[in-house]
């Protein structure tokens, strides 16, 4: 038997809206420890996993392991039928069929509660690689997807190099080309300490689908900073820490394309 | 010779974007009592019902008894044209091909007048009956809305079940089922008043066709709440109440579908 | 070469938008004296004419006058990416095959560069009759948006109407007729000096297409009224004044259909 209660059902609605356009179906696997989800997206190209810890919930408890498969759509519009300071309880049995979703409002005088038919899901098991990565740089999490939905509109790929003197994400395509440059600040900390901080060992310039990386900034709502990890010839690692509770994690191959090299 | 004033042409605006979705032409009917309007939707499946009555307006006069065919959607685009805060004079002759609509600024430095063409419409005299509901319900307006616009994406058909606990609204769809259930309030009254009232002499259980539930929340911004007024076998009375001015009723007949039955 | 600084990257950001659905190509010219641009439509029914002078800017810098051929929809993608408080540069070599504009945050620590690509345009030199006007009328510019997109609702042609009294817009179509008549304003002038003036010499009564009408009508985040001046028999000049930077104009010819007149 699994129940375990959010005190803010906002928190799992922004974690599938910043799946499930990603993702369509996936795997929830609870354990005494928590909740993850890994799935790689339709395409086959990228991959992201979800950690909730059991320590971030007001209440956790699942007595054996289990994986429900779920449509991630579906489970967006049940998600969308809740205010955002309901809170949530997920249930199922063993060997479920359904699981269940409560949404009690703070006053306890409106309660949602919801059956959602659950999918065998295929298990692929995937191996994320443990890599040390040569560059890491924390930018605001706004910024980032402001960046990439900029970027878009002017080209697919996006070369990103990551410097002690700043990060650059660059473009080209039929409009021209486009720089855009974020030096490690000192200034910006002034606004509650979102900035931008550069921990560069090695000087690294990756190339990346920028389709992808508009996808990941759909987590945007789920933390202020977004960490970018990279190193040469392994993918890109994109990071959203929710505080105690957990994190989503995307992965990205580069773009491995001699001819379209300068 | 018809001459009516409002102080807010806001009212009739918020009234027509009520009605034009489920009512594409309809006859208002002026009295020296005010004016009404009675139409069921084009797929004759529900009857709405407009009262407003002379005393709300800041000037009525209405000569004789006229009965004025309107295209709604023509309607909306004319009060379109007004500020909220404008005052609307309607304004028809005897046996008139045009109304008029005057909007006047409070400033009375910007004056907006449309003459608009009437239809010749037959008229469909429709009787409501005067029933003796069981069960009524009042909740606040725009949870209302709420309730219906989430469970029309997972289903169809809605259930609605009064008791003195509560009132439930039941979906079942491909996405699984949902229940929401809303108890009568007290600590809701702390935020103005808005809260749920059971008055349930016998409890009823019915099933509706959410999409015209959906167009009769259409009325949301006219009034705070909305009551709901069930007996079995009777059409559902939905009605949204105006202050002074008068209300409007969305009457819907009931699903008999035994087979759906649980 | 070319290099100058605008304080503001989102000056250009809105002239830009209120030129870019009425015109596709166009040539800034850059001379000493500053930045002007002119081109008609793409049906060759209005023509528009934009003046930035020299003294706008924080810093301008044109050795030589060129003539500089932009895709402004391409453009106006580059200008999207500008924060509306970064700065703007724009740079061009002698000759160029790009133009480069820069945006760079208040804090320096966000530099955004694009190249953007070039084109051939032919030089359609369009002489502006300098014309003396017998009508003209000052009117909050988001009022005159607003009456321009509620009129091409009801209608294709709009009638101008300027009297001492005040000025009128007149449409007629299926719907029915409508007027809109806007009076000289003292009151109005408490709300921050946004009112109507009438400067009327003799009365004119013209009749203009709305689609035209209300392409000028984008301008309006520019300025916070716009003058229209009219006489007899010649196009209508639609004014909107940016401060001291300069202005956008638009002139279009009045409809003549003997058969339409009433």
């Amino acid at each position: 038997m699994i129940e375990c209660r959010l005190a803010e059902a906002s928190v799992l609605k922004k974690i599938v809206e910043a799946l499930k356009d990603l993702v369509t179906d996936a795997a929830f696997e609870f354990s005494e420890n928590g909740l993850q989800l890994q799935a790689m997206d339709s395409s086959h190209v990228s991959l992201c996993y979800l950690q909730l810890l059991s320590t971030g919930f007001e209440h956790f408890r699942c007595d054996k392991e289990s994986s429900l498969g779920v449509s991630l759509p579906n489970l967006a519009k049940v998600l969308k039928c809740a205010n955002n300071d309901d809170t949530l309880t997920l249930k199922a049995k063993d060997e479920p069929d359904v699981i269940s979703l409560v949404f009690e409002s703070k006053k306890q005088d409106c309660i949602k509660d919801f059956d959602m038919k659950l999918m065998d899901l295929e298990q692929e098991q995937l191996a994320i690689p443990d890599t040390e990565y040569k560059s890491k740089v924390t930018i605001p999490a706004d910024e980032f997807r402001r960046i990439i939905a900029d970027l878009q509109v002017l080209g697919d790929t996006c070369k990103i190099t990551a410097e002690k003197a700043g990060v650059r994400f660059a473009v080209e395509g039929d409009v021209g080309k486009a720089n855009i440059t974020l030096k490690p600040g000192e200034a910006a900390d002034e606004e509650g300490g979102k900035s931008v901080n550069i921990d560069v060992e090695e000087a690294v310039e990756l190339r990346f689908a920028l389709r992808y990386l508009n996808y990941f900034a759909k987590a945007t709502p789920l933390a202020e900073s977004v960490e970018l990890s990279m190193s040469k010839d392994v993918p890109l690692l994109v990071e959203y820490k929710m505080g105690e509770i957990g994190a989503i994690q995307y992965y990205l191959a580069p773009k491995i394309d001699e001819e379209d090299e300068e």
